[in-house]
């Protein structure tokens, strides 16, 4: 089907599609790869705000989208809906092999995650979707395994473990029980949606997130957050090249 | 642009998308309506669970779109991911006119709600996207004012008050002030999503929502709501009814 990966056994991986919530942690990969931004001519409608960069990177097809500043506030679009519609209308619009969701997380000290640790992650859930009725309960944790790449974990030696998605920045106390029930090391804004889109088109996906802010401990999040965003993003691009320096002339199954 | 409506002043509504959570609700309509699924072709990709009925009622075509059980668990799709995705889609592929989102909520009996009620909408926001960092945290609760229908409310002569939205069925103590703060009568699932994408395309919505469950009683709410839905689900749709026989002939700006 047109929706499926054409990257198979024994055909290299040629079409790359990185997803990235903010500017902040998109320009430097944007800049790294030489990538262009679209300028008379989108995969998207008009009206939305999502902003596709693009180029060729050594044998890779590189589209890096970011869902862009909201209208109204002028804020990055972040969140759960944007990503989960920009997941959508880009695998539809650019048939990507594989779909690289990047960006900054909040980390548990309580499970190991320091500021600046970059992670892989093996399954991602929701933490605010709620809903106390049988098999809907599920439903709206969602967990999903991400797509093994035991050969890039390895020679990446990034850390690993598992993703929490909500739409919020702060942490409430159901948030955190529903956090530690998922097993999750680091939460972020999009992982989980991202994930579901990727799954209804059996594209796979995988991830890189880069700590900010430490979820458990002492400060703010929203301020520690804003303190590290810039020097945490430099990591984070740095595991992506790897990441893309890695699969560049490999199979999905080498990964 | 071919996403605008094309029913400005003058000329009259034609094509009316309906966009429903769960089938229970959806499946009186489709009878009422005498509306088809599609069998052979669907305006959705290959992957996704979204179904599409439609037909013709008096000089409207209506389009109905229920965003389908979840492949993985079962059941409905409900909340804002499948929301914004199934609103996406259909704007792209049906064009409508305009957008009516109906659905069951729960009510707050101190703003007035009682089990059964149905309510038109003045506002929709978020409940459980805070991010406490200047303008995020508006971008998080997103205030958007409905499609104004005067007219409308005025002749059919339900309720009419203020929506906010999260992905929980229930309510934590967060979710509460929020929505006290967003000054809501009732919350759903899906309201401030479809209106997020709908703004996008400038597509006007109305939302129509009948009260399953007081939030603020004595209750829990997903016992109250299981136990009420299909009683309320016949005065929501008795609503919607009448929605379309009023829209039928007229412009927007009759509305």
């Amino acid at each position: 089907a047109a929706e499926k990966s054409d990257a198979g056994v024994g055909v290299p991986i040629s079409n790359i599609l990185i997803i990235i919530a903010m500017q902040t942690e998109a320009l430097p990969l944007v800049t790294k790869f030489r990538l262009s931004e679209d300028t008379t001519e989108s995969p998207f409608p008009k009206g939305v705000p999502w902003i596709r960069y693009h180029g060729i990177y050594k044998n890779l097809e590189i589209n890096l989208v970011w869902p862009g500043k909201d209208a109204v506030f002028g804020v990055d679009s972040v969140g759960t809906i944007s990503a989960s519609l920009v997941t959508y209308a880009s695998i539809q619009a650019l048939k990507p092999d594989l779909i690289i969701n990047a960006g900054t997380a909040g980390g548990f000290k309580a499970k190991g995650a320091c500021i600046g640790d970059v992670y892989f992650v093996s399954d991602v859930s929701f933490h605010d979707r709620r809903i106390p009725i049988p098999v809907f309960d599920l439903y709206g944790i969602g967990t999903r395994q991400t797509f093994s790449t035991p050969n890039l974990v390895k020679e990446l030696n990034l850390k690993f473990g598992k993703l929490s998605t909500g739409d919020s920045l702060d942490m409430s106390p159901q948030d955190e029980a529903s956090i530690l029930a998922n097993g999750a090391t680091i939460k972020d804004m999009e992982g989980a949606a991202v994930a579901y889109v990727a799954d209804l088109f059996s594209v796979p996906v995988i991830f890189v997130k880069a700590v900010t802010d430490i979820v458990d401990g002492e400060k703010p999040t929203a301020e520690e957050f804003l303190q590290n965003l810039v020097a945490v993003t430099a990591a984070l691009d740095q595991a992506v090249s790897q990441v893309i320096d890695f699969i560049n002339g490999k199979c999905l199954s080498d990964l």
